[in-house]
């Protein structure tokens, strides 16, 4: 999309108050290619700091109830098109039917829900809405991860055999959650998270990853999810082996308690021909390893590159993108989807969301049986 | 700066129309954090280009000539409080002049200036204006660079002794400027460029940086400047032997002929005590090391920074930031330097740049004697 | 052992003839240090191979058959202390025995034999011989894995949670066994190679590198291994969750078909305290990140290292060692062991390799019963 | 060539006693291949400590006096064949010259000598001499750096442009030879060490790296030498321009005072068609930037590269060979020039060595003048 065909859409925001993380990256992403316009919010459910927080970043209108929101949004004329949901993970589904039903268009955070049943419902309540979703499994947006799914597809490495990816960080690895720490708060509550804590939180996306530049979906999967945190409720690591449906197979490492680990998702994909490997904290490369051959540095911003690479990326080689603009770039493509009226295979969808959270949920059973072969289905 | 304190400066651009690079990246750096808000632009000197761009852009007025624009909006009530400049080397001194003088504020691409004479010229002219100046010497506002500084200034490194630097490209190894390309021809072109090629473009990006971290500034140097590509007028390499004012020698080499470097802005600094390198195109790491200790990778993000690192990051440690974080660094920091008044030691002034235009003269001077000691001095 | 203290001893070879890669580098092991002189060989069943080879060596005296060997050099006043075996797997059971119960100290590559019956009865008679075993887990006698273990046993990281262990290379991606390549041929024999291909090949090496760094021993084992040459009669890829007898949990990726490995064996052991991370590929280096600290680049040669570093290192830092440097570590501290008789607990022993057969053996089987935790009990 | 085809020449030294480095790593080199067998030395001047170190080496003939071993030596039926010198620099004229008129083969340390006059005298010298001689310029017999020299000589970079080298230590920061280390204390005096200090020690070493592989000589430098630890008599340090015979410019810089560096050894070179980069401390990788494409990573023991790479190897790919493994490629090859009376463009010879010393003092002269144009000619 050139600068020239751009529109601004008028954007409202759930969660996001003071202090938090990511709806600020949410709002970084939304204005840096001007496609948005914030213009109203329920940034807190607590009606005091949503006020605060609304007049601090200059909103139009400020809601204490999501659902209001929802309705009084949908019955001005200028009313917001789209909804960028950051809350904590419980309340996703329910925010987004209240949207979705008033066909205001949403951009959720992942994982979808906190439960299995809160997907397959809110799937359910899509299918009536004509308004189109985005779940913002921002890492697949980098630019050398849409060149590497771009390179899967063409066929560069043959069949695939062999995923080996991980999610590693270090911040859980004393219990912060009991120092008063907000992120750690929230993700370590069961009500709150869901489920499943690591695998929610990060699990999810090294999950989705895989899959995305694969081209692929695991049938079953084989987990042993751990607690190490002291009194901790939900899993903080997770080791776990899968087999996807064009027959290769491969393991999920997941861990907040990994010291030295900052946010390091890594990926690599190994075919019949070749293989890939790309790490997030240097995102600007992708190794590409033919059999025989030399590896080479594929790097942002060259000519050799497709289209899938250019089309993500901003500035020349060299001038280092990073977790922001790839952020926004899921919001620039789904501007750019909305106004198109098209839908793009790239973008993680709703469906993506569902069968993220039938991996999450498997993967819990599969770890609470002790580690069994566990399939992807209800 | 939190977001609650901002408030959104009325900004004008004077270049920067379709197909420019440099002017796409300061509009991006405006927009991050929402402290700026595009409003009026000279964005070509070509009335059908200029009026095409800022309808893209969707500029509420366009102007032709910078001077009517200056002037107009100087008597607005809402007129621009800030102009971005990312024209050609040539205009930025006529141009700065014309805003300055109707005490307007001005944002500068680097170099300075043209020749120094022009640099002079500004510099004076400045004295009676109000207005403030930023120079874009975007690398020195990556938080690692910023940590660096304060390191050096509190003595973790000692007195300094050495210094390399290192700026290298690869993009004309071959005469582009031949074919076509915009960006190599004006750059490649003395009317526009000035005196100097390579040094002016990224030579004068490369010793601003080194005597930012190192608390420094040349007071001699001695230049071998080469112009490879065939028919080339300017230098496209430049090696250069420096004395700094606190007693360290060092060397600059500055290349865009140099296969395989594409943005390669490197800085090592050596004291008696501890060594720092920084590379731009890993910019989130810092190296540190103490004489006797192992090697310590100081990163982004983490608590046991300093508030230099602290101030000008936004996201947490491990998801990377890059060149526009950098870039809306000094736009944000300049943008609260407006609002309270203040000055800040750390954003590159009028006198850094005059200072630059002395570098880049000697420079080319030294040269052109085949390398003799030449003082930085008019 | 400083070079004063050194007598060279007698050795000889079963195995290593012609075109044999492990044989000459046990050769390279044995001379670097200058503790050993060859003197005797059985270095192929082929008569004409093996004397070929042996001239070509220049060895006092040659053999066809091991036992003719074990028995002629048990009786000479000069025959040889010490027999290096580096025949496929399935011969060194008898060989070991042929050589130990005539009194006849042992070199034996690794894995231990072919069968987890083979290593039970080899370890039984090893009890009634006063001849030593050293098993050839080169790995373990990098500097750096020896300083790694070092800070473990000093609790540096508290009590370990987390190990990933991975091993992989690209050389078995395509059917190179049908080629005519020697090396690849008894590999994926299972005459020759025993229960298993890849996970006897290198995956031994990667479990033993990370029980012994982390000091500690698997209890149970999860596993999934591949085939995925085609014709292949053995794995050629595994992934195995493991538990440990002290509380961590793990996961072990063996891959002989993943390209752009060339000898990619790497460890990772996280604590409570602090993560460790090593890459044989990289072997002078060990990147130690205590919790909230940046993380350290220990190298190789520096006085900040404990002795177990020291010990096994010859040159100063920035002067890379390589493998055969930690191949030669075990030749030389077997000489001092054998010439002080004494017992280091950093050596390999037949009880190492009686419990790495256990873990192949146990993976095996848990693959083989679709993953199910498998003891590491006969 | 094939250890089938090896024979063992009878090998003496002069210098290496007890506590030398250098001594101990040419004796490294020399057993490696087992092409030589060390029985003769004179290790120290001084006698009990000569006869001390001999027999812990296991040599049959201790000598105290060079001359007396060269004398007798030479009379012997079984007399040395070759000498390795590794003394400091001011005794290697005499010793060279002692050997080479009695027709001994002589491996000599770098630099050739203290002073360009001992060079020229001896040059002279073994005019008359049909013995060759070896300067040890290990750096040059990596495998990737002949990898990097094949690729130069067969136009893969097209004319050579720019040579960036540098060379850089932190050992000397603080006054190490105030301390009685007996390293630094030859190295920083002038008598024994010649007309510099860390110019002679690697700054030659650097100079002819980037030669070789540039396969050019310089014809002229401009020199900065410095001396930064306190009562240093020789430089500690050295920035260097340099113009070669071949066009090409450049830049070289070598220090002893730049923490965080062990090793660092580090040839950029460019040309009109490609780049290169090659480190010491990562020896095993050749990084190969062709213009538009994307870098590529060869690694030794790969298919791809060619015989210069191949014959100077002696493990498979991801099994790294290091410094001592580069020393005795030296040291194999020279075997193999003896044996079969040849010469080798690849083995720095006497005359290399000689241009080495007019480098060094051309630079000393050049930085004495402030800084100017000094030719490498008498």
């Amino acid at each position: 999309m050139t600068e020239a065909s751009k529109r601004r859409l008028r954007l409202g925001m759930v969660g996001g108050g003071e202090g938090a993380f990511i709806g600020e990256v949410h709002r970084f992403a939304a204005r840096l290619d001007d496609h948005y316009e914030l213009v109203a919010g329920a940034l807190s459910s607590q009606q005091e700091k949503a006020e605060r927080s609304a007049s601090a970043l200059g909103l139009a209108r400020s809601y204490v109830d999501f659902d209001d929101m929802a309705r009084q949004e949908s019955e001005r004329e200028d009313g917001i098109e789209v909804v960028s949901i950051v809350t904590p993970n419980h309340l996703h589904a329910a925010v987004a039917m209240a949207f979705l039903k008033r066909g205001i268009h949403v951009i959720c955070d992942k994982p979808l829900t906190a439960t299995l049943e809160q997907a397959k419902a809110l799937y359910q309540a899509a299918e009536d809405s004509q308004a189109q979703f985005l779940l913002t499994h921002n890492y697949s947006a980098y630019p050398m991860v849409r060149e590497a799914r771009a390179m899967v597809k063409a066929s560069k490495l043959g069949n695939i055999r062999s995923i080996q990816v991980e999610y590693a960080q270090d911040w859980l690895t004393e219990p912060l959650e009991q120092t008063g720490n907000k992120q750690a708060m929230w993700r370590s509550d069961p009500a709150q998270s869901g489920i499943a804590g690591c695998m929610g939180d990060i699990g999810s996306h090294a999950y989705q990853l895989a899959c995305f530049v694969a081209d692929t979906k695991a049938e079953t999967v084989l987990a042993d999810l751990s607690r190490w945190g002291e009194g901790r409720q939900l899993d903080d690591e997770a080791n776990i082996l899968m087999r996807f449906n064009n027959g290769a197979k491969g393991h999920l490492w997941a861990s907040q308690v990994a010291p030295g680990n900052e946010n390091a998702l890594r990926l690599r994909v190994y075919g019949e021909k070749a293989g890939l490997e790309w790490s997030q904290e240097s995102p600007n490369e992708l190794i590409f390893s033919p059999i025989g051959l030399p590896r080479q540095s594929l790097r942002r911003g060259n000519s050799y590159l497709s289209d899938a690479a250019a089309n993500t990326s901003r500035i020349p080689a060299g001038h280092p993108e990073g977790y922001l603009e790839a952020f926004a770039n899921l919001y620039r493509e789904f501007a750019q989807q909305l106004i198109d009226d098209t839908r793009s295979d790239d973008l993680p969808s709703l469906s993506d969301g569902l069968h993220g959270m039938r991996f999450i949920t498997a993967s819990v059973h599969s770890s609470q049986n002790n580690g069994v072969w566990t399939p992807l289905t209800d």
